[in-house]
């Protein structure tokens, strides 16, 4: 037997693993890596006899999961919203504020007057809080710069943010985000402008492994939607969609009938949609940090969800606006406080069922042979109280593809 | 001239100062400490020429803040709930927790059954994750005991906690928090035994620094907690009060009337209640991680604190039931978002008047010449950021009695 890179003992794991009750747990239990991927994982009592590694360490029983996996977020942006945010609550009108240059524009204005080492360095710093708890993949779109040289340069900055850090990023196209000025209210010519022309050097360079929309009265319409989404098939593009937040649009339903990878937001879908998704197996994708930050009160179905067995991922949404969100652990607390998840669904959101929403379940998620060493270790007693404790982090350790990045 | 012991040069302040709009700021500033306390904070331009010192610290253009103060929490206590919560969300009734051994029932315990060694051990990772923050001063109350015995172990365990970590704490006796089984529900016989033995012997043995009291149906009546806090005054110490959370039983009122350093929660404190708090300088403490948490809508009067005047402070209240919650940075962010307090009332409510809720305005919560050399230095463009992000730790040292604790 070819001995492994490493062993990590005496650990009590919660593998994710699909199929497997709750949170598929192992007590008394060490996993192994090879070549950066996990090649033995299981009780220790079923270890081969003449296993061997190179190194082996001894957990103390901590617990381990999979590396956790932000699927929907907007790290890359520049400038920040923080006086939008005081002027607000000094009683400052949505209407003063736009007047004010706030808003979306202002991030879409700093955005662009950004360079790419600029967005690079700024994402860093939200992305080094989300590795900080564990995180192991992260999704990051595009969608601030909302024209051509932006939306390219931000998709090059998510790259660089992969290759900065030992984490993996899976990036969105979305410059049907909202309007930028230039296009004067003009939707259609907007959405064909960006059809036309930036989809396709994106495609061409290979920097978007997704097109994501916002399907809104405030943003583009179910058929300007499917217009894109059209357009992503000629490229094999997958898509996922800003779905039925504010309204029902029947956004679930069209990212189902594109076969989306994910659905996101879903306050106000109808069972018809939670039915369509769960047909076609895409992801609902809930945000808690925009529904806490908006003060929305209309929660997404998870009854339904739950009802018709929907796979269920929580993300942060991070974004300069409506959820200036760094933290996936605090996302956990906010989608049982907010949302009534269980535990066991927040920690299969934020584990299996992100790396589902990004098309890598094959690869990360869960704690299975074959796919990426990616592990989060945990100085805690319960996997619950990872969910339970707000702003705390007991992150022990991080691992990626078999090597250790971080340690306490 | 004698030499100062530091200058931080190159700085913009936030001094808290009174009288001061918004948050005292000065730009171009430095701050410079002597045997631990302020000794100048101004104006670069007004550092008096020959002003030497031991060591200078150019911040970069970073922000300094007065050390955090966190007024309001219940650090020490043993285990934790995290399966209670995890049952509550598969939709276990408070009943049945209860007749599982849950609620504060559980954490008394728990609590009565770890050591001084134990309690403390697990109080410093909270505590840690405070300190993380730049939180210098902190309240520890007792209250998870509820006999004699645990109850000066707990006290003794949170001054241990101001010994193994370079931060103030300022200790809170609580047995009158809830009714331990063993007094069989007879309140007057209870509060009558804390007055008599236990509060003689923590007075004696000088472990508290205030004496508190949760005055609420489901715990004791306003008489009752007269009655305390008149045994309280015999022995020179001041009261504060678990006021008006579930229902207006007049605490707000009866804390004024006793001089109270603070009246704390306050979500259904009337005008009356306001007024009284205003007239005897009592400040209101409110805690939006408790309200959060119990997923309460009814939010305490800000309008009402604003327009009176009231001093006003904000804190986590870090409870193992009502409020897991480690993070005095997401506490403003949550004071901000569900309380709707302004970015400078968050700010100021967590320096200035969380030091005066603690009694120690003389020494901390703001930065002022003589006072203690406590400072947070943060990485960000504007007060404001610390407000408006969510789950985000911008910290770049901490500074106590003019030593730096931490840095980045
Ligand atoms: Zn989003
Ligand atoms: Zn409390």
């Amino acid at each position: 037997m070819k001995p492994f890179d490493t062993i990590w003992t005496n650990a009590r794991l919660a593998t994710m693993a699909e199929g497997q009750p709750g949170l598929g747990i192992i007590e008394n239990a060490c996993i192994a890596a090879k070549d950066g991927r996990i090649a033995f994982v299981g009780a220790i009592s079923d270890l081969p006899a003449n296993a061997d590694a190179a190194e082996r360490i001894d957990c103390g029983g901590r617990w381990i999961t999979p590396g956790l996996v932000d699927c929907h977020t907007h790290l890359v942006y520049g400038g920040h919203r923080a006086n939008e945010f005081a002027m607000r609550l000094e009683g400052a009108t949505y209407e003063e504020i736009s007047r004010a240059g706030g808003g979306i524009a202002s991030s879409m204005t700093s955005t662009r007057a950004a360079s790419e080492a600029q967005l690079v360095a700024s994402g860093l710093k939200r992305l080094d809080h989300l590795i900080a708890e564990g995180v192991t993949t992260v999704e990051i779109k595009s969608g601030y710069g909302l024209d051509k040289d932006t939306e390219i340069r931000c998709l090059k900055a998510a790259r660089q943010l992969g290759h900065a850090r030992d984490v993996g990023v899976v990036t969105s196209f979305l410059a049907a985000h909202a309007m930028p000025p230039e296009a004067k209210g003009d939707k259609d010519a907007y959405i064909d402008g960006v059809i036309r022309d930036t989809l396709l050097a994106v495609a061409a360079l290979k920097l978007a492994d997704a097109v994501d929309a916002f399907c809104e009265g405030i943003a583009f319409s179910p058929e300007q939607t499917a217009r894109l989404f059209d357009a992503a098939k000629t490229y094999g593009l997958p898509v996922k969609l800003h779905a039925d937040q504010l309204s029902n649009l029947h956004g679930a339903k069209l990212a189902a009938d594109y076969g989306a990878l994910s659905a996101d937001h879903l306050e106000h879908t109808d069972e018809d949609g939670v039915i369509a998704l769960t047909k076609a197996g895409t992801v609902a994708v809930v945000l808690p940090g925009a529904y806490y930050t908006l003060r929305e009160t209309q929660a997404p179905p998870i009854a339904l969800f739950r009802k018709h067995g929907t796979h269920l991922a929580l993300a942060t949404d991070s974004n300069p606006g409506t959820s200036p969100l760094t933290s996936l652990l605090l996302t956990m607390n906010m989608g049982a406080t907010l949302f009534r998840m269980t535990v066991d669904e927040c920690l299969n959101g934020v584990t299996r069922e992100g790396a589902r929403a990004l098309g890598k379940l094959h690869e990360i998620g869960t704690l299975e042979v074959g796919k990426f060493c990616d592990l989060a270790i945990w100085e805690i007693e319960t996997p619950a109280e990872l969910v339970y404790r707000v702003g705390f982090n007991p992150l022990h350790a991080r691992v990626r593809h078999g090597r250790t990045t971080f340690t306490h």
